[in-house]
């Protein structure tokens, strides 16, 4: 949320998912919402056809940058107000009574963030097809190449790499069974007036709340404004992605280690060092392991803001704000570094036998 | 896992859970997957018939006490090698060797452990029934009952009292939704053998594995010793029950609070101070709220145990063994809370709308 | 606070220190607080001294079991109201107003929880005096012994095994000089009566605050009811700790590692596997890797307790009673384990070198 | 470190700390390392005057981008590759090999965050200062004010504003206090070389280490590659520093509740609702309280970082990459908040008495 690194940008961000979160897409949804908004109150009859009109022209119209809603974001802690100040620049004074029309900030906000994870979520999915993909070509192709099974740090016996690739496939097709369900209480829209009950609408709240869910191909939903359970719901999936990679990272870093040397991570010459010219070290591998910890504590911070207090509470909400960008990113970022791993990664599978070898001789 | 108070085992503990993690029942689950192993096996001809009904009756008749594994448990990092020698000292010399026939103690644990859960989930999801039975009597007696709205800690409009529970009610009966398909990857036996191939049974892996299940009751299941998914993802679920019913507390307290006064957590008298005997102290909702955070905590040591390296990682079990019995307690205490609050509220609607009006004159 | 495992009493907990975070030891500590109040208020004219009198002989005779407090505490969010009903039924009537007399609740639990810290922190600088000192031997001894070092999972260049102990020590040498500083703010009385404010004992306070923190052998303070840096600060010290002690185990787990075969963590065997007669665990290591976690996230509890709201909070305190016990009881267990390591570890100084000469040809 | 919203920037984040934390200070801050290495290695003849020279003017002429670095740092795990290689476009062949003389890119890279934290800490002390002072001057305007105490979420007894107001200040003063302590472990050369035994200078690493520190204005040290403590304990200040703001915020939120209507945050209007004209929210103290949640989490990723296996671990540092400047951040933001509140907040004497009367009755 408050600080971003372009030295870091490949390693650590990655760039697709930079512009599904970016500032600027997050203001496009937001008019977005109060143009699908406008729209659909006019296609039932709750405010002119004209002053729809005239608000989507407007919202065409709007070039508006980030940091014009920076100083009324401090002022209310929500960018909204200032949103609706811009539009109301283009727009006719009769018009402007009949924008946002009995919406509330949150509705805005919540939705375009809905908006966002729909985008991020193509990107994950596709990312973790591949992924899925290559993990499974490599389980094939080493299905029989024995290699020795750790555990507790410890020579164990021996398994195959096969195997051992299965333990990081597995789980990513468990997470895309899991996803399905997942998607059923997120991609949602939010509707629900100043305090969630769309009284502003009186009878036709809920046939408003379809019409603009449609129009934003989201799913209709009663206001959630303060039921945070399907963000929840869906950032533990995140967490739960990247320590999934994460366990694949720590693997590949003890198979890369030099005593070990039964694979190196990068075919084509790994990560160089200041120092020693010698050294190949892992570094895709290294990144997945963290990133696993911080999503693992972004999580904790989505917890936490499921403690939303009365009908809304910015306490919480902030969190969100925080964590639900990172864990998107970071998400991203492990998957493409899982898949380059994949792609990249050399199989020394004589010196996993030498290494089956040498112990069988030493227990003996 | 290394601190328990009695002083405080009815406020932050739950009786009928404590009995379901006990070292007792965790012992009588690992006695039972040992016999059933044995007895599986037999019908498979893998074992001798006469073995197996040794094991059995040795189980039968072993007293085992929870201290007479911890200088082992010490030694091996694990409880199940002492467990095996106690129950030879009851086999004769021919069954010794039949034991725990190529099974390995993350089988034995893991299996103890799923047995847990499946006897912990009876427990939550009949104080989940119950409390949402409570809430929806609570909501619909109050559907109608004005009630001020607080927007980021500030009056914002009139809801209804009905609508306050329905934020607490409706996650609440998605989380039953979502433990369906949660409960496929968590009710699973553990049976892989020492480096989860199953290598030791040869061909007879999967049928065991299958047999096995069959007897304990479990799905069958591949070996997930290092995949740890499934028990992320209900944990997960037990801290966004936490979430919910903490969120819950948070608004009891708002209400509660003296200068609202729109109830009363306990009809009967809440908590008193040693100091202040006017005090009526909402002691029951500030747990709520303190255990939601305490799980939110131990959710995320779930997710880092999910960095489970190589076959067996114990740096990562151990925090399982550590988060997961706590998450379960907490969880429990938290529902039977809540139960207790929507028992016991005192529901002040004159005062309501005392507040409604009062706040009309102010923003006149 | 929830969940104790006499199996893993000696694994992931220390005798030692059980005893001191006991709720025996919370109640002595309690009884010994309302004992040394009256006769400090006697001794100022503030209570007869007949009824201190009354008061330290009915607390002498008192035996107090903690399931005694279980009712109450469930009750009133705290135990003190039993403690005190208790104490008074042991008091002749004239003496029971003269009990507790102007002190609040947390006045009582506070001070308590300091004396088991003041009894914590000398097992845990004892303890760590032992480590330092055997490591400080270590280090000598070994600070020619050549050893690959390794960065970031690859062999970089030669050191020592000595310099590799001096990154254990060093960082516990200036925990010592830090703890100084943390006990200032830490090893302090709590009174404060009611609200903080001793209004009770209109200007006689300050006195009372003095002579109370002496006659507990602790420094007198302001109230510090609501200000909770002191005690976050020394969590801190506990987390830092352990994660030292974590660094050390991890180093130990992969110098253990059967390819790198440098150290054994036991001279007289290690952890052992039902499955796997040749395996020697570097268990204790293991357990300070994942205590290190545990304290992280029991720290961050700390700070989230931090944020107590108003002049008492129990949502904020919850989190402090759930978390100090076990922040102190790992620190003591890693301690311990830490000690035994260093007891017991196996050097294999020609490994090392043959390590070294093995890398050497593979760079050439 | 992977997302930064201008919408936010405002709010959630701080213009000065921005500048310091950017990549274009960690830039200067690496190309200063390599310029006094070079110039302290040639006042102690371990590189050719000239060579030194050369570096300096190389480094004085670099106009060095961020993105410029971002592909190495993807390849290489750390910038400092491209760095070295950047400044050598600028070098006459025969300075090249004298520039980082036996340093790492650890030394290069540790040594600018600490730059990054001496300058951080100038922005963060005089910003406490003025909160200090700006609230001992409320302790005493307030100090005879009289305001409702709430234990527990509910009125307990009169206090005052004033000692409302000490509860937040003290800690504060105590915190000036440790940060002098912690600052000597941590304003620290870092210059270890390749695996932190400066092999490469032989026997005049100690002295080159003493003077590269000097030109720096940092102190000399030992290798501090592994051993995080140092760090660990400054940033649990910073997370104590934003929860002790904390604490001032949810006072503030409680205080201004429109039912309580003790203060209100902005006497020149506060933040506004899209939905409703009358709200007059509270919304820095909201994001007091938000921070202090956030730091608390990444203060739990410092404690993890400390397990820095090894010689050189990257699963640990990239935790700090992406903690250490979010939690400089959000410090800097919270005073600049803090501060904000204290100057504007308007204190309602008059019906804090008010509630004082009305409780009065109320428990009569």
């Amino acid at each position: 949320m408050n600080h971003y690194s372009k030295i870091f940008s490949k390693y650590l961000s990655d760039d697709a998912m930079e512009a599904v979160i970016a500032d600027e897409a997050l203001i496009q949804h937001m008019l977005t919402f109060e143009a699908a908004l406008a729209n659909a109150q006019a296609q039932l009859n709750m405010i002119p056809l004209k002053a729809a009109l005239q608000i989507e022209a407007a919202i065409r119209q709007l070039s508006l940058k980030p940091t014009a809603l920076a100083a009324s974001t401090l002022q209310n802690g929500i960018p909204v107000i200032a949103l609706l100040a811009h539009i109301k620049t283009k727009l006719p004074d009769g018009a402007k009574g009949h924008l946002h029309m009995g919406a509330t900030s949150q509705d805005v906000m919540d939705t375009a963030q809905v908006l966002i994870i729909k985008n991020a979520l193509e990107i994950i999915e596709t990312k973790t097809s591949v992924l899925i993909k290559q993990l499974t070509k490599l389980s094939k192709q080493f299905a029989k190449t024995p290699c020795m099974a750790h555990t507790r740090g410890q020579q164990a016996l021996p398994i195959t790499f096969g195997s051992k690739v299965n333990a990081w496939l597995q789980p990513l097709q468990r997470q895309l069974h899991r996803l399905k369900q997942i998607k059923q209480d997120l991609l949602v829209v939010q509707l629900g007036g100043a305090v969630g009950n769309l009284a502003a609408y009186v009878k036709k709240g809920p046939l408003l709340n379809k019409l603009l869910a449609k129009k934003l191909q989201l799913q209709p939903a009663a206001s959630w404004h303060t039921q945070r359970d399907g963000l929840a719901a869906f950032t533990n999936w995140l967490a739960m992605h990247t320590s999934i990679m994460g366990k694949m990272g720590a693997d590949v870093m003890v198979m890369a280690q030099s005593e070990v040397n039964e694979v190196t991570e990068n075919v084509t010459g790994g990560g160089k060092s200041s120092a020693m010219p010698h050294k190949n070290n892992p570094v895709l591998s290294e990144a997945l392991v963290a990133i696993a910890k911080i999503n693992a504590g972004l999580q904790q911070q989505m917890l936490l803001a499921m403690l939303h207090q009365n009908e809304r509470d910015a306490t919480a909400w902030i969190l969100e704000w925080n964590a639900l960008p990172q864990l998107l990113n970071y998400t991203a970022t492990a998957l493409t570094h899982a898949v380059s791993i994949t792609t990249n990664i050399k199989i020394n599978a004589a010196q996993m036998l030498a290494n089956i070898e040498k112990f069988k001789k030493a227990i003996e």
